[in-house]
């Protein structure tokens, strides 16, 4: 029988009575046919009072006594969901991360999965078992000891089992009832898409979009696993959510699908450093080793051997940004005339496939935001990607003229 | 090194203060020289919060998710054990008892422990660790399943890791300081035993003296492994507690050890049975398949070849045995002229492996009963006991003038 992996996030299954909701939606798909595996996260609220206590204990803590604490919220799930199936007459059982195996790296707290055998499993289907259920977020080590994978790691491990399963489809069944073009609170013409490719999706989620880990969409890209989103809070049709999938498959034409933002960025610049080869590392050698995420990076032309750098990070990171240039001025490494740290900044993003295909995406964005008087302070461009640094002041203007630039609200 | 086995039940590992509290214990141990095993429960609640889901999900539930879902508690009390252990820098790790493994058969929910193969934790004795923390009643089957082993099973899992580590002794740390003469709400002369022999101690907690599960203590004594409970909010000395030991270990040598009484007894006879061979067969077969537990059993003198039949049960069992003579009786298995429940009695027993040396003590506890004006219902004996069945709203009175009468106040 076809295999359909179906996920549901911490709120949706909250208490008994959400877990018995999300049982009815699995009991849909047994009878449509499927061999359904499902992927459960801890009831919300959980595992977050987990890692309060596992913090209160020890703030440097081991990490493999952390996974072996935080990772039984999952579990509880798993068996009170496979017990609610019971109920309904569904033959099903509860897995443990070590009981598949879901094998993992030793990478305790961030561990990647490594293989799913499916043999374990897929006995119990032909023995006439009809749903798996997974408890999600966890795997075990080549040690025998318990991993996890990182928060919302619970994605992760359902495009995994689906591509280790050669599912049909990886549902993921969330508190959202889809991937809008834009955030909606920001936006009331923010429309729900159908379709989105993976590479919008991952550009979507790495720009603060908190719909999906941006790990498992990755993972379904590699495996080409047909991944959906949708609303556990609401009555489905075969046709509800978004698919996230294959570019191929995305019918919509349109140069750009999305807009998205993120609120806390900061810009930075160096002025005045030699403008000679090696300077770069000598810049972001020591701010990667002081943990700084930096995002767009701009050079300006050079005058007289000298130059300015700019570069964006998230607003907390500036102290350790500041700290890293200086030391690195202080042993010699480089030198700079001064560093100016711009902290009232947002980025907003316009995101699509069609960019590649579609030239005036970039003139329509620069004008859009000239016309509403917005300044643009760096522009950093990827294939199908333009991103904006402007004062914070102006970001929902700016996410709202472009959605209205590009048209977002209309249906294909 | 010498192994020690310290087990903390769920009051002991309430909070993380409490956690705290039993490592500081542990390490008195550990700088004593001994490498531990603890073995926790889960924090005082949790398991009866995750029972309780787990019934309103399905009340006849499966077994193996019930056990799924309730071996979560003790991994959480385990792996934070362990932190805190390695935040006062004692080498620590936790175990589940799958990783260890613990060794059960497949009887889900009510399991036994079969084997548990020390080389995993003996290396890494070897390699430095000194505590391994090791959650409590909880097991594998040997279909690779997770089982427990029934409540109060972390008695249990203590004594059965001490056997098989063969431990210097295993400490068992609850919310009571030891093993009482009586119960100190019914007698205030009620004293704290320093030493009991096994066999009194099974007496006892079959009798309803909520220390120590009886499973356990079956256990200590067939391999010979010293018990001692003691409170984990006072402070220890080695002497502390009451040590549950071989009879030749116990100094003291009097007959009574301690009264112990049960207050939720029936009686109940059946009037005039036929007097054949087979017929006690043919009423306790019944009641064992209807689940009633039977304890005391008297059978009068027959005449003209009938005779009357009493027995005691939990008065919670009355109806089911009622239900299941009658039925007895419909089939004609059996046949009697009337069913009498007496619901209103509580038995009050005497207990003391010196009895088996020292006569009297039967009279002295009738004598004793005598003098207050209780009438006895049934008497029952064994080597090391007498039991009678009381009136109940005599009960404390009879505990308290049998206490004064063996003279238990008094230390040898």
């Amino acid at each position: 029988m076809p295999v359909l992996v179906m996920k549901f996030g911490g709120t949706s299954v909250a208490n008994l009575d959400r877990i018995r909701r999300a049982a009815k939606r699995v009991a849909v798909e047994v009878a449509k046919g499927y061999d359904v595996i499902v992927i459960v996260s801890a009831m919300s609220g959980k595992t977050n009072e987990l890692v309060g206590w596992v913090s209160e204990t020890s703030p440097f803590f081991d990490a493999r006594e952390y996974d072996a604490v935080v990772s039984s919220g999952e579990n509880v799930t798993a068996g009170l969901m496979a017990l609610t199936l019971q109920e309904m007459d569904i033959p099903a059982r509860s897995w443990q991360g070590w009981q598949v195996p879901v094998q993992t790296t030793s990478a305790h707290a961030a561990a990647r999965i490594e293989d799913i055998p499916p043999a374990n499993i897929e006995a119990k289907f032909a023995e006439g078992m009809r749903v798996a259920v997974v408890a999600g977020f966890q795997g075990v080590s080549p040690e025998g000891r318990i991993t996890t994978l990182g928060r919302g790691g619970s994605d992760t491990t359902a495009v995994a089992f689906a591509a280790a399963f050669e599912a049909e489809r990886c549902d993921i069944y969330t508190d959202v009832d889809g991937v809008y073009t834009t955030d909606p609170r920001i936006s009331d013409k923010a429309r729900k898409l159908d379709r989105i490719a993976f590479e919008e999706m991952l550009e979507l989620a790495s720009l603060g979009a908190k719909v999906l880990q941006t790990r498992s969409v990755e993972l379904a890209m590699r495996y080409n696993v047909r991944l959906r989103v949708l609303s556990s809070f609401e009555e489905q049709s075969d046709e509800a959510g978004t698919l996230v999938c294959d570019e191929e498959d995305v019918m919509e034409n349109r140069p750009v699908s999305g807009i998205a933002y993120s609120r806390d960025e900061a810009k930075m610049t160096l002025v005045s450093v030699a403008d000679r080869p090696g300077i770069a590392a000598a810049i972001f050698g020591p701010l990667s080793e002081a943990g700084v995420n930096v995002d767009m990076i701009i050079q300006n032309i050079a005058e007289d051997g000298r130059t300015d750098m700019t570069f964006s990070c998230p607003v907390d990171q500036v102290a350790n940004a500041k700290k890293a240039m200086e030391g690195a001025k202080a042993s010699g490494e480089i030198n700079y005339h001064e560093l100016i740290a711009d902290t009232d900044v947002a980025k907003v993003s316009a995101v699509g496939i069609g960019m590649r295909s579609q030239s005036g995406v970039a003139a329509t964005m620069f004008k859009t935001l000239s016309d509403e008087g917005i300044n643009i302070k760096v522009i950093a461009t990827s294939e199908i990607k333009i991103s904006v640094l402007i004062d914070r002041k102006y970001m929902e203007l700016a996410v709202q003229a472009l959605h209205d630039a590009f048209e977002l609200e209309k249906a294909d």
